[in-house]
């Protein structure tokens, strides 16, 4: 680590820039809203809370309801204009009270593999389902080899790719295979699936995530499972050896009725334009596995903070500023459909959204969806930005559940922080408060509330 | 997380921009490197080896000594033109067999605190150093005590700053504390320091790191330790109610006499100008807390892949590429001395050197020292590095073994990979192995060997 000597000339150097250029409010302001994060930021405190407090949040489970509650209250305790909560009939599934497999070598040796239920999944019958495996890695493999499957349970093997620098991308690559391999599975005759875990590392943890059967009927749905990594690897490996071994699936999931739930909306009424509505939002549910402090928990602590940082500053918003907290984005977006119905009703007018979830690590910058005169001025701003290392400007998809307000006037911004860690962790048990580093998920905060700050004092 | 449908939006706007470009033997080339590093990179393997089979490897230790032959070993595999030792004599300090201290806040009433030795200091007598405790935060208000020091264990208890974004810079304000400390609290009767931990977290793991008694004779030498900072925080509480209270602190830490140690390098000659140095560096020695795996063992197997991704591109510098592992940056950095203190007698002309040091985190970019004509010409390739997010291109310092090159000429560059969680591993027992990420780690050796590709092809 560099010491003495060059400690001195960087200091030197830092102490040159910062007395060389005299500082516009706009970069004051923005300076403050970064430092009051690091040193007076609620959001780590308010995550600790949900993860560790609250903990996973499935849709429909006790828990999403107790952090509707508390997030509710939090928002209530900053003073806004206004909170409340917005019903929505949101599915309800449930992981049951085992999840087991193992890969028949030879009878009566088996070797168990961790697995997890997929999020939708019907469970297997009770005794479990043993049969053979057929191993693809795409769905154009699956077709060719579609007289094979009846009777067997399909293996989707592909593996996020390691070479795509940016994870999202690998990821958007491979979870086709979790979200589809069941329904086109089951039209040919398979009996289960079982999908490799969509992270990039090697490790025992299953990763878990929605799946669909389409317009299956119910009586030709099939029992869909993840497996971890490794276990992916040594099942492939185990086929190679034998391909008439065994796999042995249990797990006793299951749908239940649709139940009623909330988004939590929270409002600061715009002094000269409160018809013009900017949103900062995220997500209030998780997957059950972990405690859902990246995914979205992270999203929904750096929404909260942008209230209170803005009054760090004493600047009251022209335009509406909302903060929503979307319930159900995991496994059905029913809280960001019913929010944008709702808002087509009321002829409402979004004029800015932002959506953080990606995860709580160091801000890389921001994915803009807008014509190109709008991205244009938001790129201007990325100066701005410079001094916190927030670099990325760039046109692109914003969020799951800010999407539906698009239109051909607004502007729709996804924060994109560093990806290299975010699958490590996310759909598993991986997925805990420990993971997220203090300065990194508040660095996160401010980058968003500066980028709202600048959209309401400029205008888009 | 985003899904489906903003997932298709995303992965159209990839392919959009990847087909309207066409990309040019360089950039092909740095994909390739990127690519290679991250599907076929060794840093990862070496980096388990060195941290978990070697481990902690202080200056003069036998674990400097294995990860000397270690490396030596590991870069003749690579079938590197040549491959030396260079010999120098390093200090040579033990932690000795324990380090214990507490506070008694009453007579008989004592509370533990974690502490550590730093590195350099004597041992407390064999029965412990029990005192008064005066707290200060600098250097200033230690001269303003002046008068109630003697006798007295001085506690520096300036924490690093948290608003500063950049943690390396909240380092550099603190860390005169731990180097001069000791020194000057003696020269006004103190009879030991301890110094608060160097992070931004409050935990109990305490920091070493190096410190001076400057020109000190030996018999006014007083033992210098460092406390966790959760341990400083309650001492300055406890201090706040009863500034009577004792502190007493035992550690039987020790100089020895110097070692013969080595640097190691490895020479790949150039094709062109076999006369023209490049140098890509890092510390083989670390503290003996943790593992080093980010200090400095990331930028040990960094420097290590740079020759190895070289040949997966097929090649060949024009220039002399040297990788030089140095040994005692922490404690002397007399491996650096002595590498130029050789370079001078031998008249070699170091045209660019670039050091790995500040940890295996997601890159950053790259510090310049240079003269203004050539920090515009590396500037300019920063458009090389933005499919990889690699954005920083800044002038300032460059690292501690490198700058001892420094002449008029030439280009000394510091890696700079993100800082947010440096501190919360430098020199304690957290930095191990398992919180080195592997992705993050392979783009560090990616955009390493990509700048120093773009150096050799384009000349500087």
């Amino acid at each position: 680590m560099l010491q003495n000597k060059s400690i001195y000339l960087f200091t030197f150097f830092l102490f040159i820039s910062k007395i060389l250029l005299p500082q516009s409010e706009v970069e004051k302001n923005i300076q403050i809203l970064f430092k009051k994060s690091l040193t007076e930021g609620k959001s780590y405190e308010w995550l600790d809370h949900l993860s560790n407090k609250i903990g996973g949040r499935l849709s429909g489970s006790l828990n999403s309801q107790r952090a509707i509650e508390w997030s509710k209250n939090e928002l209530e305790n900053l003073g806004l204009d206004k909170v409340y909560l917005q019903p929505v009939m949101v599915p309800k599934w449930i992981r049951g009270t085992f999840e087991y497999a193992n890969i028949e070598t030879s009878p009566g040796n088996t070797i168990n593999v961790p697995v997890c239920a997929l999020g939708g999944s019907i469970s297997t019958p009770l005794g479990g389902l043993r049969a053979n495996v057929i191993e693809v890695k795409t769905f154009d493999e699956l077709f060719e080899k579609k007289n094979e499957i009846e009777g067997k349970i399909v293996f989707f093997n592909r593996a996020m790719r390691a070479d795509l620098v940016n994870t999202f991308e690998a990821y958007s690559e491979a979870v086709n295979q979790r979200l589809q391999g069941a329904e086109i599975a089951a039209r040919f005759g398979a009996v289960g699936v079982v999908v490799r875990s969509l992270n990039l590392k090697l490790d025992d943890q299953p990763h878990t995530g929605t799946m669909s059967y389409g317009n299956l009927p119910l009586s030709k749905r099939i029992p869909a499972a993840s497996i971890s990594t490794n276990g992916a690897e040594l099942l492939s490996s185990m086929l190679s050896l034998n391909k008439n071994l065994k796999f042995y699936l249990k797990q006793n999931c299951k749908n239940l009725p649709d139940v009623k739930s909330y988004n939590v909306i929270g409002e600061i009424k715009g002094i000269e334009f409160p018809n013009e509505i900017m949103i900062v939002g995220a997500h209030l549910d998780s997957w059950d596995l972990g405690d859902g402090a990246h995914d979205d928990g992270a999203g929904v602590v750096q929404s909260m903070e942008v209230p209170r940082l803005l009054k760090k500053i004493n600047y009251k918003p022209k335009r509406t500023l909302r903060i929503v907290l979307f319930i159900n984005e995991e496994n059905g977006q029913r809280g960001a459909i019913k929010y944008s119905q709702e808002s087509k009703i009321k002829n409402e007018n979004h004029v800015f959204a932002i959506e953080s979830d990606a995860g709580g690590f160091t801000p890389k910058g921001f994915s803009v969806d807008s014509n190109d005169d709008k991205f244009k001025i938001i790129s201007n701003w990325s100066k701005y930005f410079k001094p916190y290392f927030v670099h990325y400007f760039e046109k692109g998809g914003s969020g799951a559940d800010i999407s539906y307000l698009k239109n051909e006037e607004n502007v729709l911004v996804g924060f994109r922080p560093d990806s290299q860690r975010y699958f490590d962790y996310h759909h598993s048990e991986n997925d805990v408060f420990s993971s997220v580093n203090k300065r990194e998920l508040e660095l996160g905060a401010a980058s968003i509330v500066s980028l709202i700050y600048l959209v309401d004092y400029f205008k888009l």
